[in-house]
């Protein structure tokens, strides 16, 4: 599992803050943290600043690359400031996210095969949010298309299936999970990610519900997750499936996870 | 999904204990705890009596259903127990378990062809115990073909793949989830049913690996479980589990469970 830390948006106060301050050493913190629990990306969002978002997320890259050399998932509906994120950022990049809507196909793609890159293929289609798994397998296919009609190896691409709420539409899970075995069967070597905890949105007991998604999506073929990697409960259960699925020989990194302290139920 | 309530059995020494001392009151209060929880079984297994089995295990379903209107899972490997059980068994139990073997398979045959009964196949050969898929479904369908064959409905068995620890090896899980996909999609309209916790044996934080089991093998389309329905977090899993694949409109029992304070993660 490729699992990108979620913790650097700046929709949560406690970072909004920090980037308003320019507090360099507790967004290192925070990084650090995800990158120690095991995360393979760091994400940073900054899209809450509407005129500085651009201006934050570069000062976001430089401020984590400045003391950790690791990869960043640059995050923003905003294809100028992925552009100049993208500029700055040492190493290769995951972007999050290219979709099919027109204000960010078009602009996009130049940026996404400027340089290698890791891209996050967002199933939104030109008009609508998918409901069915053949809408969003539909918009999957057509991103899948269009970057590797532009050279993007299939291995460097996620589609993300796009979650949305069961609280909204009871089928919204199994539509999701239904898109991400057929993406997977229809493009081998293509990659699957998302977020988990639009899933539960309006619902009580949300983590119980997102780390059950977890599971389920894991199940299904999932090969990314945006989520938190220091939430000792989502972890366990993200390692105990990759052991019950027959991904751990020996069963050494969850019994390593526990003498780590890093299993907990 | 279909519940076997787990814990009335003599391997377990409080119970044990209760069976020796025909402390009928608290043999009643476990089977009503579990009925309450949502079971929809009572199992009852007396196998750690070797002379007594057939004398404790009839005294099981007689106490219990002295005092509970609700139909027992009559739990051995003994054929003798079994048909003198059921007949003293009040409405349509579940009989746990027929298998390949031998000694199990002939004895056992008459007794379940005696009445409405719904009958977990365990997927347990003649001589060995499966190691791969193709074993397990290999055992599953001869015990199918054998029941039908009988006379019984195809929805009444309750195919078992035998699940052993992973901590063992490695793909006992994968073994265990494909036979099921297998064996109901080759088999429309059986059930299939397991125990959670063989699968950790020999590792730490069982409970977190079994019910994380119990999401995968959901997914997988295992119908019943052989479980504890007073265990809180793991009623969470299954209930989430159904809601996330869609069988829980409008999320009504996950949100009753939570007003109920059944569900904690």
């Amino acid at each position: 599992m490729i699992i990108v830390g979620e913790k650097i948006n700046t929709s949560r106060r406690i970072i909004r803050e920090a980037v308003e301050n320019r507090d360099a050493n507790f967004i290192i913190k925070v990084a650090q943290d995800q990158a120690q629990a095991g995360a393979n990306y760091i994400d940073v969002n900054a899209g809450t600043f509407v005129d500085k978002e651009i201006e934050n997320l570069c000062w976001l890259v430089e401020t984590v690359q400045s003391s950790l050399d690791y990869p960043l998932c640059l995050d923003s509906p905003n294809p100028t400031a992925l552009a100049e994120a993208m500029k700055l950022h040492k190493g290769e990049p995951m972007i999050n996210s290219i979709s099919m809507e027109e204000d960010r196909l078009g602009p996009l793609l130049p940026v996404v095969t400027s340089g290698p890159c890791q891209i996050i293929a967002l199933c939104m289609g030109q008009a609508s949010m998918p409901i069915t798994v053949e809408e969003r397998v539909d918009v999957g296919a057509q991103l899948i298309q269009k970057l590797t009609g532009e050279g993007v190896p299939i291995e460097k691409i996620f589609v993300d299936p796009l979650i949305q709420p069961i609280s909204v539409d009871t089928n919204m899970g199994i539509a999701a999970l239904g898109a991400i075995r057929k993406i997977i069967d229809d493009f081998p070597g293509v990659n699957t990610i998302c977020g988990l905890s639009n899933i539960s949105f309006g619902l009580p007991e949300r983590h119980i519900i997102n780390r059950n998604f977890l599971a389920l999506a894991m199940s299904y073929g999932l090969s990314g997750a945006i989520m938190d990697p220091t939430d000792i409960k989502l972890t366990s259960t993200l390692l105990s499936i990759e052991m019950l699925l027959g991904r751990d020989e020996y069963c050494e990194k969850f019994i390593d996870a526990y003498q780590e302290k890093r299993i907990s139920g």
